[in-house]
């Protein structure tokens, strides 16, 4: 068969070498190969095959995720696949279903909150996947507060057993992915209630389908909650409800590691510091970022290929007209997302540092760091899944009408990636968890406590309150302490205004409530910080490769100074830069723009996506979308016949029924 | 039956009467009357019903929809409707399908184009619906450049006939509604020529099936494109590809009210001028402008209600916690998008009287007005489409969790909305005709050439340039005078530093293509001052109605007030308004925030949309929202049996077979 590809000419513009650029991008050459390795091996197996999604009906899209979770199940097995590569293999499977939250939520939850014993049991028949587990907490009236949960679980001494029940029709359980169809077991989210005392919100696993039958336990309802955003997506996810009658678990079921309940009846603490759960949330919030990028990156990558194969106007004696991606204004969008990508990519790196960091710093019972660890990566997740759902929609309009079409894969990929926002903590009221724990910061600074991690640069309150940018022509935002001080000036003096607002409020809580939105935007401020100044880092810092660390200089700026443009008034109502440097900013920007623009499609080349993955006629690695995009339209079911079903019906009476002459 | 209305408390706070302002978002009275009553009718026959359109495959949901389109001829007329009642008809039924496209766009094409003998001979079947149309423009290569189109029309003097071909596979038809399944003809634009010689894209009406068996015709091969974003949506349309292979037509198949072909073959242009074409683009881009407002007025309707229903923290003790409209955040980001429903709203009444000024002047032959026209209506449609698309998509987050269910009624709502952002000019092309104009006024200033209508504000460049915002306190805020002057100094200051850099270049194009992304900004800023300074017109005229103009007012300077606050960057490196001016704008915000508040829930009532328009559990009128999304939820196909499909399959043997101890 003879190889086309259409997009030669652009990688052969490339000024670097993009199987460097491929090791960057993975973090290792390592981790590049087991990338490179599990997507080749899901993309060359049919069973995999993702083309007809968008046209199965929500039983046979469902019943299809359960064949290829089943089979990517045995093949880990079979292959002796580590956990890296199983994880991977997941990932590339591409499709939302129970295998993600039984290793993603129901497994860790068992591993952090169980005792050793209850690990032993329960994780020796959750690895195996002799059981199936969910993670059921939000309910259909509470999702954010998770300490309004209603659900209870009451213990009884005489049975010794905890009473699991569902009061209303709000504390109903709604959401929990695999819940509604598949799980067999959850690690469910109640109230405990001893004695009449409530305890707050504690875990325990519930058995609630039958093993023998799969049918669900006597006092357990239990559904689907139907169907959700976008065809595909996660319709291939039995998201479920389950309400409970009064359903008895024996006492061993409650998860004791942090807090238990004796056979007597008495609750307990234990001695394992609470801290430990944040550990997890950091855990849970690296990886969101991690996939932010990812997500992010194939889009960019079907839009950037896109705009090099499609062209428009540009020619007006019917020559050939001109590359879209070589208009300034597409530019203008589209690289900034492409340098975002790449942004949220390395300090999602550096988050799995962090945690690491976190990590150690728990065993040694060393709690200081944590409150600045959870903020940060609150405010971190919250940002760049914003700007993630965000930009994957930029990306479907780059790509004009066919960006519309299902088979341009942008559709399914935003519907898919959107709940990110949501989940794990809604963006906005994780925003404001970073603007608390930043007020309380200014209000510390002159106490000797100097402020650490993410926040160290509060430190130098006093020199970023008064500084003045120095910048004097479009080269200076080039340099890496320019740009980082006019980030730091402006996130600071943000933070202190709204300092200065809450303190003429005699009720902090009010005043806090009142000045929300400013709060939120001086969060976003200090996030969009720390990206920068993790960009700068990394391009700093020691890159192997020919011409690698000059694009990903580019990049880094043309981030920076995108972040400057968007958020000018900020920048100038802080004073921390100048009408004129918030233009040459600009003028540096167009310039960075005509320094990417050969090297854009080997820039998403190297994120080393395989067409099964990308799932995009549009964005096909050899360009060859307009012959594809007829072949992927004869597949709709409507195409099967040559006169559609209903023309008997419908269109034939009307065309040759005489209605009594109407003008509409 | 019991009638519960959970918002009833709401419905009790509002300050104004609902009724008044029902007419007034109406237009009048007559307005009203028709909406309501018709929007009841189709909400009240079953074949109308839309709760399954997610779950029907590709062929039930498009024969839902011949079904749908046909009770809806078939109402129309035995009814004896008029047009604007069919219109409406055709609008609460809220299924994109063939009729659209008909009494869209092949009808007025038409219309437009035809001769009076065409108009005749074609329009009697039309009008009757013996055949169905629809409008072939868009090729799977050529979106925006419509001269860019390929496929020819030759014409042939020995036969008398234009030969319709495809030369290419990128000259296929791509895109056009109705076309794919249903159409019997179609307006199709191609490049006429004769003798050797390309005259342009002309329209032809051409013949694709049999009015017999449906059948294609010989030569003519069609179908649909496949899938696009969402469920339902758009699927329930048969956007469809044609290629044609050397078809015949007869010549007086040509549209020939413009310029026309003779039996000898020569090409002759009529005395008809052709700036009647633009007066149908100001028509089509002002009902798009309206639509706007009404898809976003549905998503804020539905977000508000719900907003309003929905509790979440703020109680410590077990009380009933703070519904979520309380919150500064949420009111941040809800009210700015009710408010920019009601300009949109008034925007697009004044474009409806610009469109009657418009053709009374061409029917006069005077054309002076036209540019400026084209200009604002291509401006407006750009600008509120877009930010009715965010603004859907902003309304679904604020919705939390449930907003991504199908039921919650925005992930469809969202789907069916966005094209509106790409046909008919895609937004940022349309930008830049707009930036053209504005630069194309700035040049001219001081000519003697006084700008008007929409840019009449630039005639008064010198005072523009100079002046100093006289803004002290907040209330300032609420005067029409300064509000306007700082957006007209913006706008103004935007355009003349665009004109400015474009001067430094020696080639004027270029230097509009390096500067594109400016240019879109100063084109926004002057959109905007566009619809604010109309919505001041509006809220200092008449208004009747107890409580409805302060209600207005407060929404108005909500919208401007908002705009200054996203684009402060603008504003102060224009210096139209200071930092501390800024800030102003701000806390006056909070205050209309606050007086918002306790009408926001009787202001969405006002759009007086039935439970069947809105389509959404969380926006029902009465606020039943929780037992209702249970019940929805059981009708999912999913919900049919407690074991699903595939349990024998794939679960039983997984959790039944011992796979050799592995850990993932």
């Amino acid at each position: 068969m003879e190889r086309v590809d259409h997009l030669a000419d652009e990688r052969n513009k490339a000024e670097f070498n993009v199987d460097d650029m491929k090791i960057v991008w993975a973090g290792s050459r390592h981790a590049f190969d087991v990338s490179n390795r599990i997507s080749r091996l899901v993309a060359n197996d049919p069973i995999f095959e993702k083309s007809k999604r968008a046209v199965m009906s929500r039983k046979e899209l469902f019943k299809n995720t359960l064949r290829k979770s089943v089979h990517a199940w045995k093949m880990i097995n079979e292959l002796r696949l580590s956990d890296e590569e199983g994880i991977k293999l997941r990932s590339f499977m591409d499709q939302p279903g129970f295998l993600d939250l039984h290793w993603g939520m129901f497994v860790p939850a068992i591993k952090g909150q169980g005792t050793e014993e209850q690990q032993h049991k329960w994780l020796s028949l959750a690895n195996k996947m002799q059981i199936i587990g969910c993670y059921a907490q939000t309910e259909l009236g509470h999702g954010s507060n998770v300490q309004g949960l209603e659900t209870t679980a009451t213990f009884d001494p005489k049975t010794d057993q905890f009473i699991i029940h569902s009061p209303t029709q709000t504390s109903s359980k709604w959401w929990p992915g695999g819940l509604g169809k598949v799980s067999t077991h959850a690690v469910v989210y109640a109230r405990l209630i001893t004695d009449g005392k409530d305890h707050g919100v504690h875990g325990f696993i519930v058995q609630l389908r039958s093993l023998d039958d799969h049918s669900p336990l006597p006092g357990i309802t239990v559904g689907d909650i139907g169907m959700k955003f976008g065809n595909g997506a996660y319709n291939s996810m039995d998201n479920g409800f389950l309400m409970f009658d009064h359903f008895r678990i024996p006492r061993d079921q409650m998860l004791m590691r942090l807090s238990k309940v004796t056979r007597e009846g008495k609750y307990v603490a234990s001695d394992v510091p609470r801290q430990l759960v944040y550990g997890t949330m950091v855990y849970v919030r690296q990886s969101i970022v991690s996939n932010a990028s990812t997500a992010l990156a194939r889009a960019v990558c079907i839009a950037t290929r896109y705009s090099a194969v499609r062209r428009q106007f540009g020619s007006h004696d019917g020559g050939i007209e001109t590359q879209v991606i070589d208009y300034k204004t597409q530019q203008n969008r589209l690289f900034p997302l492409l340098a975002s990508a790449y942004a949220f990519r390395f300090v999602g790196e550096w988050l799995k540092w962090l945690y690491t960091d976190v990590t150690q710093r728990l065993e040694a019972s060393d709690f200081a760091t944590l409150p600045e660890a959870h903020a940060c990566t609150a405010g971190l997740k919250s940002m760049t899944t914003s700007a993630t759902s965000d930009g994957i929609e930029e990306c479907r309009k780059l790509c004009g009408g066919h960006g519309y079409l299902w088979c341009s894969g942008l559709p399914e990929l935003f519907a898919v990636y959107v709940p990110a926002c949501t989940y794990e903590g809604d963006n906005v009221v994780l925003q404001l968890q970073v603007a608390r724990f930043l007020m309380k910061t200014v209000s510390q600074l002159g106490s000797g406590k100097a402020p650490s991690g993410t926040t160290a640069y509060m430190g130098r309150a006093k020199h970023l309150l008064q500084c003045r940018s120095g910048v004097r022509n479009a080269e200076d935002w080039l340099n890496p302490g320019m740009v980082l001080e006019a980030f730091e000036a402006r996130a600071l003096r943000m933070a202190v205004t709204c300092a200065n607002n809450l303190s003429k409020f005699e009720n902090q809580e009010q005043g806090f409530s009142e000045l929300l939105a400013d709060l939120v935007e001086a969060a976003t401020a200090h996030c969009q910080l720390i990206v920068v100044s993790k960009f700068i880092a990394k391009v700093e810092g020691k890159i192997e490769g020919k011409g690698v660390k000059k694009q990903l200089k580019n990049l880094c700026y043309i981030y920076a100074l995108y972040l400057l443009h968007k958020h000018l008034g900020d920048f100038l109502s802080t004073n921390s830069v100048t009408p004129e440097q918030g233009s040459l900013a600009n003028r540096q920007l167009r310039s960075l723009y005509s320094q990417v623009r050969p090297n854009a499609v080997a820039l998403v080349d190297a994120f080393d996506y395989t067409d099964h993955y990308l799932g995009s006629v549009l964005g096909r690695y050899d360009g060859n979308v307009y012959p594809k995009l007829f072949e992927e339209a004869l597949k709709d079911p409507l195409n099967d016949s040559v006169v559609p079903d209903g023309y008997h019906e419908y269109i034939r009476p009307l065309i040759k029924q005489r209605f009594r002459s109407a003008k509409l």
